[in-house]
């Protein structure tokens, strides 16, 4: 089933998990297209047409069944297993990440934060304490790591990353403001933040 | 000019801004398209296509002019002027912000930061005391605001982004894991962390 889903189907999905989790949480267990595209903002054909991927849920009358269909988008968004993430980089933004409890809801277990920073080394971020960048290889070898979350200075970011590839991390979370420079098989999410508040001026602008 | 550039190359304009501004940054004053695009991961036709809507700027032999490319591109995103940007929320994420210096390099000038936790209140982050967000419309009504960044918790972001328009604050930076209920005229650029973690981990699933 999951072959025949578009990519413009697969990039709104997010959405829909954030809105179902949050019905859920509001204790509603089944709503209509036309609910769901008022609180939305899509076209209730939008919605049966994108939803239609996911097989029967949506009935006549009956609505959708909340939890079957955020459990089916969660799936296919690779969703129903847990990754241990670890955090390159203890500023704010390496904090605010360690910090934010909606990762670990979702399964993004962060297991260790690094630093090469003296002043936080040994400092405790959330429940962790940040490690020295030296022990990072030891780190690896020792713990499965499913993602590194880059939140260092552009200058330093490629060059871990190189080296977290080569221990067999192979996903990443960039926030670095450069592009990395790893093989085609590495898997890489950027937040370019700058280039996020480009395009707010330029909506600005325009 | 502007009107004819489509918006698929408006996307593309940031990444070429920022890889401008690394090329100044290295003295760089010329390059030519088969330079850029081995250092951008993009063609060089894409290239010479994209570029070509700034006019003659790239010349057979002598390749583009690095100084003058990145500042009718940085006219286009509306970086020709100074913003005046108000921070609402003083927890990690809105720290980072405060401390990045590469957004006032941009234009983007931090003026000041809010939170509602008096343990917050009255701490200094970067160069800004933190004020107490009862003070807010007083703020707004005695200083010029373009942009309000949001990285409250979602159940408050909405509803203090309300009383920002009211009070002529259109444009938003929106951190906050919730889309913000504003008039269509108001410009929201969405900075949703936990959509971007789903796209990763679809991609690490499939």
């Amino acid at each position: 089933m999951e072959k025949k889903i578009s990519s413009a189907v697969i990039k709104r999905l997010p959405r829909y998990y954030r809105y179902l989790s949050e019905l859920l949480d509001q204790g509603i267990d089944r709503i209509s297209s036309q609910e769901l595209s008022s609180q939305m903002n899509v076209t209730a054909s939008q919605i049966r047409q994108d939803l239609n991927n996911f097989g029967g849920f949506g009935q006549q009358g009956y609505g959708y069944n909340v939890e079957i269909l955020k459990s089916e988008i969660g799936k296919i968004l690779g969703l129903d297993r847990q990754y241990q993430v670890i955090i390159l980089g203890a500023g704010n933004l390496g904090q605010a990440l360690a910090n934010y409890a909606g990762f670990e809801k979702r399964g993004f277990l962060v297991s260790a934060i690094f630093d090469v920073d003296e002043n936080k080394i040994g400092m405790t971020v959330g429940n962790l304490e940040v490690h020295d960048m030296k022990g990072l290889s030891a780190f690896v070898k020792e713990n499965p790591v499913d993602i590194a979350a880059l939140t260092l200075p552009k200058a330093k970011a490629s060059d871990v990353a190189k080296s977290l590839y080569a221990m067999e991390v192979h996903a990443f979370w960039n926030f670095a403001a450069t592009d990395l420079d790893l093989p085609p098989d590495a898997v890489v999410e950027n937040v370019h933040l700058a280039e996020s508040l480009m395009r707010l001026s330029y909506n600005i602008a325009n």
